[in-house]
């Protein structure tokens, strides 16, 4: 082992669902992130992060298998990603949810006025929306 | 439909797999990522991304069940991550992971300069690491 240089960040979040078209509305609608590129045979989207970064949406049915150009991944089951809200929005965000028609699965007040609110994407993974710094 | 508030970037990223520990000591020594938390029921563990984010490593077996006091989440297989790196360090990436005797699986030159080198975790996750901006 040797000590690592040092990442800056993460720069691809991915999730995956079979429909990746209905994921990317979703995430341009409702996260209000922006599509960069929507791959014309249903293997991705990708989103532009307002920090730089980009969520990728994959069909896990087109990119598990292997031979691929890039490293195979894929995954089945719900996955998971929180955003972070600018401060105090969380209750802008709540009003657009349910404008947009989404259940709350749930909302949190993790004490010392953070909070975070639930839903779930077209694929059925969990999506926080977070104001606050969670974690230590 | 409403006019989104803007989420300010991603703060929780999520990976997978069956022994949390072992990707908490891998995202640590080979990533340089921080520890912040490793719950002791091998649920999760939490590392800090110099950003400010937070890459989230579950064992899905029990973050799935029903009935958690947040939603429940839970992939099998091959997740993916990338991580930025510092402008021109990914051939100290490459010497770092080589002593790390990690197998380089893919490395990609995508033109001007901008280059990702591929790993993966002991879960089997498709870790990158890339220098410069792939996604227009």
């Amino acid at each position: 082992m040797t000590e690592p240089p040092q990442v800056t960040g993460v720069y691809e979040t991915v999730l995956y669902g079979s429909d990746v078209s209905a994921l990317a509305r979703f995430y341009v609608s409702v996260a209000g992130l922006r599509l960069i590129e929507l791959a014309p045979d249903g293997l991705f989207a990708a989103c532009r992060i307002p920090d730089g970064g980009v969520l990728l949406l994959f069909d896990p049915a087109l990119s598990s298998p292997p031979g691929r150009s890039v490293p195979s991944h894929g995954t089945s089951g719900s996955g998971h990603v929180a955003f972070r809200v600018r401060d105090g929005e969380l209750q802008s965000w709540m009003e657009h949810l349910a404008a947009c028609e989404l259940e709350i699965e749930r909302f949190v007040e993790w004490g010392g006025g953070l909070a975070s609110v639930y839903v779930r994407d077209p694929a059925g993974n969990s999506v926080e929306f977070v104001d606050g710094e969670i974690w230590e």
